[in-house]
């Protein structure tokens, strides 16, 4: 049987958004699973060096026409968020925190994670905000604001973190499909050959 | 009529050159013409402050798997170059001494540069290689050789890449269809999208 495909992401990333809305029915249709891994570009942009993205001169500004021109292109729902980027360590936590218990349901929890921020525009470094997402779709408010506190959810998420960094991961989305990676949304097309072709 | 698709690139870039290979083709498909644009993306590095990207930590050696990986993608011969990145300024220089002479010549020029350095590994930094170059499609080598050495050539090349900055140009490729930027090679099928569509 074969690996699954690894999905590293930033929930601040648009491009991991839009890829995030894509990944699983793509790799489904060659009947392969995606394990889904947040983590902090934070971490990444440290060790590249890079700034953020939008921030840079000329670069940026095209960045915020391709976000959106993008989502078109992919059909996904867009609009740019007020306040970007985020801090996203409390949702990636929180994703952690549910996978232990429920992959599926994290999973779900993830991408209201990601159609809040980028859809609706919703503050997800928001604790309450964070909370109330998790309530909606069955978590136990109390419990998980209670795991987001905790040093063991802190380690976790950094050691996830450091072990994304140990593979090469500087970006989001990275995907890497038996162990071939791929660096942004728009390397899609470029997985689909991979996984109809076993490699090219 | 509609205006020319611009074509901006690098004659030292990788995603460039692959560029190159598809641009023309592509337009063609849509009644379009290409004006191809040799600029130094070193100018356009330093108005961003990013570092070569072969020379980033993480980035870099996954840039060297994907530009091969691209190539193959995109079945375009392709093989990394021992002395990489070049210094590009005679490669563009001459390309705009032929283009101001006749345009056609200086585009099957610019692809002679690009596959003597992608494919066959030639140092076309050096002037006697790109004089060769020229020499074997018809040129008059004392005739480049001369305007090379020239003022007028330098500052044309100096005004080109001024002209592409001011016009948000950053790297290579950056091609522009009726006013809409597109960055790098992986927006080819957006390019197309948008030719089919009139934009979307």
């Amino acid at each position: 049987m074969p690996q699954p495909i690894e999905f590293y992401f930033d929930f601040t990333s648009p491009y991991g958004y839009l890829a995030s809305e894509k990944i699983d029915e793509l790799a489904a249709r060659f009947q392969r699973q995606v394990k889904w891994r947040p983590f902090l570009m934070g971490v990444a942009l440290q060790a590249t060096g890079a700034p953020v993205l939008t921030k840079v001169p000329l670069k940026g500004d095209y960045a915020l026409r391709d976000f959106a021109r993008s989502a078109r292109f992919l059909q996904v729902p867009y609009a740019h968020p007020a306040r970007f980027p985020l801090a996203t360590q409390a949702a990636a936590r929180a994703y952690y925190w549910w996978h232990d218990r429920d992959c599926q349901a994290a999973r779900t929890f993830a991408h209201s994670v990601f159609r809040a921020y980028f859809v609706e525009g919703s503050d997800v470094s928001d604790l309450g905000v964070l909370l109330e997402l998790a309530e909606r779709l069955g978590a136990d408010r109390d419990e998980l604001s209670a795991a987001l506190q905790s040093q063991a959810l802190k380690d976790r998420l950094k050691a996830e973190c450091e072990a994304a960094i140990a593979r090469g991961v500087f970006g989001s989305p990275y995907i890497i499909v038996d162990g071939e990676p791929f660096f942004g949304v728009d390397r899609l097309p470029q997985v689909e050959h991979w996984l109809a072709s076993g490699g090219f």
